[in-house]
């Protein structure tokens, strides 16, 4: 096991609905040494890939991305979701449905901040039905700007979202692919 | 002018409204570089002080505290907006109110994740009324924390939050203060 899935196994906790709680160091109270672990491997995994920004979206995975731009020396570009208020042109739109919060979406990117010279790889912390990486990538492609990768610190993989993005040939690099989860029970794919 | 106020000068544009906009290096494209270069700025000004955690609100504050967390060598913390429908225990809230959206907003942070123990230094990307903070400041108090310091990128000093926070003794330190903004002139106190 590596240093993220110790730290699952030994803090995290299973609640009802399949959710993994691990905000005492990845989404709440964040282990920054623990994020800068996390965007090696990442780093590694992408070394022979030119990339020129990194791309999340608001919130909670705002810090391993940064940590990650910090990493590859580029800037780190977050979407946002979209207030019902906000009427703004120049924006690339997604819609996205939230599991957590059970209802539509939008993500926005301003075009004047994500060009289609742009070369990028997505950085999330958590990968469920990979709705928000769906958008994400939607937006990438509405630029013309090229999709390098996706890295992903715990993904579901019970889930499905990265394998359907996988059979899709896109390179979708987890530091911990979680096959089951139940209390006491959290077994990684291989 | 240090690095971030040649920016703001440079690249920034005033909006109705009193809004600076700097979403090319702040908080949309984030310049990690620059964030490197105010964490730095922000370690110094606090560097005699024992700081345990670096804090802030979601989302638009968390790449620039993430970097001045990992230049601490610290946890980050950060407070998340509260969804009508989150109803959970164990939590410390503030009510805000957000001149962004003009409506009130809960800040709220896990009692598990901020303890008494906690020395905490508040970090965010922009400060104008100062609403945000004063939220965060009372979570801290609430908590039993020691608010050690504010470190706060850009403080809009015309609408007064940061000077009301120093009439009260709190040490805020603002690498950006200005005084003055209208397209093609912003001014910062000296």
């Amino acid at each position: 096991m590596n240093e993220l899935q110790k730290r699952i196994v030994a803090e995290g906790k299973v609640l009802p609905g399949d959710i993994i709680k691990i905000d005492g160091f990845m989404n709440h109270r964040v282990d920054v040494a623990l994020m800068r672990s996390i965007a090696k491997d990442i780093r590694a995994h992408f070394a022979d890939k030119e990339i020129t920004a990194i791309m999340t979206v608001e919130a909670s995975g705002i810090p391993v991305a940064t940590i990650t731009a910090d990493e590859f020396g580029v800037p780190l570009i977050f979407a946002k979701k979209a207030k019902s208020d906000n009427i703004e042109g120049g924006l690339v739109k997604s819609e996205i449905f939230s599991y957590t919060y059970r209802k539509k979406v939008t993500l926005i990117v301003s075009a004047e901040w994500l060009k289609p010279t742009d070369k990028v790889l997505i950085v999330d912390d958590f990968m469920a039905n990979g709705e928000a990486i769906r958008g994400l990538v939607e937006i990438i492609d509405q630029v013309g700007a090229e999709l390098v990768g996706i890295g992903i610190a715990v993904e579901k993989g019970f889930q499905g979202g990265g394998d359907r993005l996988r059979a899709k040939g896109i390179d979708v690099y987890s530091l911990a692919i979680v096959e089951k989860a139940e209390p006491g029970n959290i077994v990684f794919r291989e």
